[in-house]
């Protein structure tokens, strides 16, 4: 039965369970969810420092409970530690963002993504173009309340999202829509009925994609840029689980 | 239970019961795989013009059989039809090669491609491209003999193509090598001992894309460039069940 | 005296009669113009299914005809199956879009294209992606007409083309605008004096660019990928000139 | 009859006359062809000071002769002072290198180019870069010899040109090889048969080019980047031709 | 003490003055100022002609007023000749406009230009692409007075261009806006305080990256495209400073 | 008189103690040099993991000491954190990195980059197209001793140093090299000799860009995605003053 470690990178434990319930009805009972809440950062992240601290989080996270799990799934939208995470990593991580941005590429020629915080619109937009994807996006469209906040209301927000994902189609010309957030998770097939255009739910790719990786057992490079790192690394004031993963230059496969 | 329409383009059987045999296999019991070869064109895609040829040999193919199913896999790595194929069906159809390169994506930063035929160098960057990940590729090789020949003959060109998946991470510095090919199915697995970085076999790479599509129920746009399209188009000279599609401007939603 | 083969992919021969008409008066008497019309696929091509067929009756019309040409006219903006043709082909082969973007490019720093069918905009942004000219394209203007329906009743398109054309201008800020279409052959200098700025007609784009193709006689490449295909491919179910000139690896020069 | 300017906008008489004699021979007895050398400036242009001067030198050949011609064809490989004599003119002016590389997109999926003197292989890729081609350039080839040098001394170069052209098709896996330079004219076809792609004569697509633009009749823009300067501004210092052209905002049309 | 060699490519000694009175006052009294005037070409710079015409002027004057200079700032923005004129002197030279986008591109993460003249928008799109800098510009707006006409009336123009600044931040999302032009020197810092964003001057941005430049003592290269030309070149018509360099292949270093 | 933060986001206060030392002998007696080693984290950033605890460590210093200070220069070659640093600094952020990658495209067309530790290669390349400036590039070359090593014994470092900053340009054909690293302070003007290039010291280049962005004194945007966050971000685990900082949506300008 293959485990899957889902990683919030916040500090804000409700998100987690949020994910982890939604995480467990997709996979259904075939999977082990194991989820796992940051332990130091923001309660919700909306910004690049907050991001850049919840990257640190993560890869704490990842040492400390990645061991017997087959493949990892960081559940932030902006993927925050993303490449630091599956350098380390002995098993896929898969990113929510990176996720949904792929797996739209494959149901529509161009994609658009609609999320809460308004900060994230320049950050998604260079995280899109690293994943090399900028000529598939119409465009991103963050409305004021951030995730955290649409989470603890969802129903207030309904409206607001509904209405920017129309546009992405009506305005934008895009030819799907990803629901971005970890604090939105559900939240599409809620929209769906009223937006003319598919609406890819984060969490739900983020997931799917995850279950690929695990079953495509793709293994862990042993050269190039994606293999571990091999020297020896000391560190100072970090976790015991994360310093003596860097002390060994990553973490051993399963 | 889901059913997965497999359409292999070119006119070998034996290739479509290769892949049919190994989509079962991985699919496992719980989803129906419909596989169907095309009525017309060249026995194996290697070149510009067959690959034309076989677009239209998969729309035919789609429009007779897409009734009643759930999703598409388009078996040819080099997915030929595919925007046509996305635009006429009512059910998500994926590409193999499509498939293959996002999934690569999310499992290594750069990937490379080896397959059979020299012709589909060339072309392959441009698919790459058209995609909008040449950013992240980082090489195609293709061996002499094509996906036909090596499907025909698969322990003659092991080693050719172990050789070909090892210099990929060795001389063009890749994170991970797909395995490109309906008629390479099943030989990821076994040359991945003997190659430093992971081998992703394009065919379950591609399977595994289209279940996840299959899963996701993102429907069909009802606007912009992915709705099918509402004129009615009067035709000569194709197949019935083509000519109703394109009459119809689409095929319905099931 | 150079012959030049001008195939209509679309089944219409009405259009093709206005092509070659048009050809025929710009050429002058120095030249024959071959036309040929598609002998299946759409009446008109206004999406990318029905462009996908038109590849693949282009190629047929091409292996029937193309003996004792010394150009090839491709006589559809949008130009299906370009490449493949140009593989196929012992002469050069044009395509009416490729020629009128790269000699727009001549004659303005940003050009503009303005033609009938709305799904054709996202088809011809990808076309000119292909091109490598996306850089220099200021915008393209699709109005509701299809360029078959204009072909038929041209007079009640022309304020609406020219009011296009002009917002080229005024609204994206380019240099030059390409009427686009074989429907619309002859329309460019109706509408060119209401409009700010040059307007270049496909059709006679097109022509121009194959009969310096044609006099340029720079051969058919001996290697590479525009090298016709060596190995011998069989094929089922196509029209006896095509199954021959791609058993025989490409048509022999003349 | 169409009035063809050529411009040398370096100060080599023979270059002038080596390039009207192949413009003459190609454009036949219908076209009248009006060659011009520059004033001042090197004697061939051989690095970017030279070319920078030479663009001066061309507005001002411009400015004195244009007046009854049709079209203006600048007869330097790298097109010195482009833009501003296409801003500056009122008929259209083509570049031998801008002309060499459409017309060889024409002919070939990736072109490269061989030219005399090695300080232009980074200007020419900057050259390329601005016209939008870098994705259809497969490379550029500089041999030591400059143009000037092998104007003077064709035989003596026809080897080294050779296995230059050659190389591109086999190290660079190219379509088709452009021979560039106005000193060049007229070896394209000597070294065509040792060479196993095609090779084009930058002089004869020049020229082609010019020709097509002639007959296009596209006419001069009215509004935007391309129209002409209209505010009045005083110069200094500078011809009473290119002073007049300046001080009207540009030259009227014949 | 660094002599920094000021050159003015325009005629108008006004706004060498009004150049070299700011230079002054930023560098300091450790700081040598030499400022020339083209002595050939427009008054002002307004279109690609005009700009020509001053890269050959800029030329002529670095190659009478160099020696004992230890860099040189190209005081017009647009910076015409700039690549010429690196090629040429034997000390960094340093264009305005190059260095304010790069000092932008340090102080926020898009930038945009605003500057006199409609003419320049064009043209410095492509000059900004030509930095390889398109990705971080989030755009240009020139203003209908030109450069020349804003430095002898400055307080008609303050309103415009603070509301096109503004605009700049409210419309097109910028994080910093260059101030672009000889002739807007000081107009920076009596703008700033009504525009949201930061406003940089170009005048100081191009003497402080000059200065940064002097300091580094970074050397000419040797080899390279940025090394001096070696070979000798003939010219005819030059002033005798121009074309004594040019027959040196370079102007020899301090 | 200006003060600057150094901020050296690992963990090892000799290199910052070499940083500080050089910076104070460029800057001279008038700027004052405050300099800070990060409080957790690796001794020497040599992988991606390390990297982004890195950032963690570099706003972590960044919220305790920036007050007072005109700018902050942050002194790893790889600028860990930098837009983080960026979006909460309330003065100028450079990193040495960026910085040379700026002043380099000021001093050649394309500059190399030769650093120590061979994790940073495809790291530096995605920052340099982070920059936008991969069209820049001529190429990176890491040496196998990481920098901490190389600071530690510089002598032995130096002839491979100097051999892979010819190889820039003698095989890549590069026009300048930036040797980066902390701990390569000093290096540069001991190789630059025996190379044909200019070789420009990072620690250099980024305290003049830091004191060319203090002089500026452009300000903070107060709109935009670079201005101050503006929402209350709680958080848990962080030092007092970072968490005070996330707290109040930005540290208050000085």
């Amino acid at each position: 039965m293959p485990r899957i470690l889902v990683i919030n990178p916040n500090t804000t434990v409700a998100v987690t369970d949020l994910v982890a319930e939604w995480a467990r009805a997709l996979a259904g009972s075939g999977v082990e969810i194991v989820p796992v809440t940051g332990r130091f950062g923001a309660r919700y992240i909306t910004s690049r420092a907050t991001a850049a601290i919840a990257a640190h989080a993560a890869l704490d996270a990842l040492a400390e409970h990645v061991a017997g799990c087959d493949a990892v799934f960081l559940a932030c939208f902006g993927d925050p530690g993303l490449l630091a995470l599956k350098e380390l990593s002995p098993v896929p991580v898969i990113g929510m963002a990176e996720a949904s941005c792929h797996l739209a590429c494959l149901l529509g020629r161009r994609f658009s993504i609609v999320t809460g915080g308004e900060r994230w619109r320049p950050m998604l937009e260079e995280f899109v173009a690293e994943l090399g994807l900028s000529g598939r996006l119409a465009g991103i469209r963050a409305v004021a309340p951030t995730g955290g906040e649409i989470a603890r209301d969802p129903d207030a927000a309904l409206a607001l999202l509904a209405e920017q994902c129309s546009a992405c189609a009506t305005a934008d010309g895009t030819d799907i829509v990803v629901l971005g957030g970890a604090g939105l998770a559900g939240l599409a097939e809620r929209i769906a009925p009223s937006v003319p255009i598919p609406v890819l739910c984060s969490v739900e790719a983020g997931l799917r994609a995850t279950l690929a990786a695990a079953h495509l057992q793709a293994g862990k490079a042993r050269l190039g840029s994606a293999a571990p790192a091999v020297a020896a690394v000391e560190t100072v004031g970090l976790s015991e689980a994360l310093a003596q993963s860097l002390l060994a230059g990553g973490i051993a496969p399963p």
